[in-house]
């Protein structure tokens, strides 16, 4: 892949007050080593690394903390509160999250991704305390971005509230199911881009593959956001090389203006313009 | 993307006498310019160009040929015979393309990709026509790259042949549909590859845009050929380099073996061996 | 089909206070005549239509009223709130409906099919404004059937403010795009029938033939709602019969139990125990 | 379901010599009792049943046939080469499919559901050798309905052959995917009623449950064969009468002319000429 062609760069991902290169962003529970998710991190070439606050000063039999691992000058740190199931539980976590990065002085203390859950098993957000909390966090001074359902009136609130990302669901959490509903995806894109094309939505949870990802940036989508795809892949480092291709491809191929779909191509008018033209080329 | 992480080599796609490194095969119809067609293959990464021999020789008005447009040193051409609508004008005509590719020296001289087409409508092919033409090509000695439909038994039927790669088509030639049946893909994957992993099969027609060829190798397929999705995408060059990168997602979301797909994740033994685990991470 | 087979028979939909034998329940907007929506009322063997509250009232220019023409001695009356877009206006239209139909002492009273909609242009649902209406209604001694997203989390919400059926849209209303999401529907029907396996989910919106009518029913729903798909067809009245028809095969096809699906039959186990097997059959 | 509408008729499926009212065609294997196959090809509402020449004559222990237990007044029987893997042994097995019937005079000895399968583990056809078998039938006075692949090109030399019906399969034999490549059957549909709008095109194989069985008549096909869904079903009996009313309602569903699908429905043009609007409904 010795190619020499330069495109015109892409404007970078903007969400709360930060601007990255890279459209994926990624999570660092459920790896088994601490080593193997620094290389996964690393293979997938992303810029922002979500770490829940839970667990972000737990240490293992040996000692280690999550954040020795992680090379704070190259992530930005993007606090979570995974976790939380009520509103005030995820907004004081938050709040935690902000004192331990503005302690280490991380550019990630003035964000938090905001997860306000149903219950343990579907792991499904919570619409009314994910509203509730979303709006406390803003009167807090919060870069909100917020995990919810693929409900595009929810987004609404959500971005009407203050969020500065809105984040929904493609499947419910590490269910490998890939965007379910575009159609609700294209319409959130559509309502909250409405005379604010630079408002981000970043598709979180569910993917399970690289063309899941893929799928997600074609639609126009702003980013993905991450985790047991990779975390629990058989071979986790080379699964996050192929979500780094497939977030470029995604967005490039929405970028370029793909063909139409049709039942079958004809051989009229499409060919108009062309040097030459073989049935079957 | 400044990563550093390198991974295990995949081996190369091995189609004919050949081996590359890129699994991506790339058409050279339906440009508007010449221009636009060598920068699109550059961003493409391919190693191998399909050119459609009835047109090779084709000069437009100002006397420009195709192949005066390609970089033979870099590219192995495999001519194809589009254009063709039964079995013996196939054979006649990659028999010119062999000829052709001999003056020149070419390594492309010894395949050829086969089309039978049975219209010109719905360019699909002729499966009597393409068994035919096959077989009288091995006798020939080319290494057959046959393009079929996605029916098992046919494609199977061509591998007893001698066909030196299988070719299913996604769905119809310039469609943009993708691979419309997995579930044939699959089945194909199998038969073809049941004691014979390293044999050949590519998808061919149908991709319309980035996550088609990602579902394609994840599927498990050798490599993917295409043109009009890039051809005609309203900016060819991005469109290019999305395949490229789509194609290695693809491949190394294969390799990588993903996660399971699931109603939703439950917190309860996935999560065994980890370091640590918050609901929601 | 002179068939003399008798099934056993089928428990009845309970929704309200109320229970009928037909799963299907139709709307009376959208048609050109008062005479083909009686004829497709019909043929829909529908028990339950659903008015709007806010047209109940209006006459053509001939003076007649909606309510002339419609039997109301054969059909059970759901009065809804569309054309309502903040929970007062529903909750004042939905006191109008029972008092209107409590003047004509028809059992449609004591009931009401809530809708809270977030715009004109979408007609998605607000899930905010519709949970506080559903509270109020509740607490107004209504049976609440309401309308929402398919989002599970808002469902089971709404089912625990008191609601006495929670009624998904499988794809926008008049979207024909039918179940866009079966993911979200299974996990509804498992959340809310958790403990209580008779609690009914009617599946409303977005349907748009009859085999979007049998996916929903297969899904495990207790029914359907819908009217643009038969009012909007070419043939209303033949539509209207396709629908009956797709609620009873759906709703059969769920209790007798499927096979399962595979990539493709084996010819091994699955025919111990039957009287012959020849392959193919 | 107390509705008085009736509809104007349907044309009977035309199929061979033959025409009938149902266009559900029912086969007899897989049963585990006479009696439970008896009740479900009653409750099936079929007119057709078909028959594996192979099994026809077989008697369990306690010396039953299976023709014992088909009504032959009522039922026209279509002999089907099931267990067939060549042309030449299909043919064999045709013919004395014939020479049965007509000993028994009954009406179906003049047609025949060909198959001829390529291996016992897929059971997918084998074109070559059903091509082959088609041609010596044809010209042996059969009426041939062939089971083949979806693929169009296939479908259509099968009719050049002189198929009095073409056969595609959804997926394969018993694996309940339903009709996987909507596509594939919409060009078979296409390219054989071109000119010929009554040309019989008939879903066989691969349904699971009722909504495969609608999705397939909507598609435009004239009739579905299957046997396995209903067979194998938890309740074969109630899975027939799904399978019943999923025909009927498919089928009016592609005669009535569905509304279009679209991201979300406007409340602007498609209102024009209806009696009232209210946004919602």
């Amino acid at each position: 892949m010795s190619d020499t062609q330069t495109l015109p760069a892409d404007r970078p991902l903007r969400a709360g007050f930060h601007g990255f290169a890279s459209r994926l962003i990624v999570g660092t529970g459920k790896y088994d080593t601490f080593e193997r998710m620094a290389a996964a991190l690393d293979a997938s070439g992303c810029d922002v690394v979500t770490v829940a606050v839970r667990r972000e000063r737990l240490v293992n039999e040996a000692g280690a903390s999550l954040l020795d691992h992680l090379d704070l000058g190259r992530y930005t740190v993007l606090p979570n509160t995974a976790g939380c199931f009520d509103a005030d539980d995820a907004v004081r976590v938050a709040r935690l999250g902000r004192e331990l990065l503005d302690q280490l002085d991380h550019p990630g203390k003035d964000w938090v991704k905001l997860e306000v859950l149903s219950d343990k098993k579907t792991l499904l957000p919570d619409p009314v305390g994910t509203l509730r909390a979303t709006e406390q966090l803003v009167a807090d001074g919060f870069a909100v971005l917020v995990y919810t359902s693929d409900d595009p009136v929810m987004a609404n609130r959500l971005k009407a509230a203050g969020a500065a990302a809105v984040m929904p669901a493609g499947s419910p959490i590490g269910s490998g199911q890939g965007v379910l509903n575009r159609n609700a995806i294209a319409i959130i894109l559509e309502m909250l881009k409405d005379g604010d094309p630079g408002y981000p939505v970043i598709v979180d949870a569910g993917v399970g593959c690289a063309s899941d990802v893929a799928v997600a940036m074609e639609l126009g989508a702003d980013g993905v956001l991450l985790n047991t795809a990779i975390a629990h892949a058989a071979d986790p480092v080379r699964m996050a090389r192929a979500m780094r291709d497939a977030t470029a491809a995604g967005r490039n191929s929405y970028l370029a203006g793909r063909i139409p779909r049709r039942l079958y191509a004809t051989a009229s008018s499409p060919w108009d313009g062309v040097i030459s033209y073989v049935p079957g080329e």
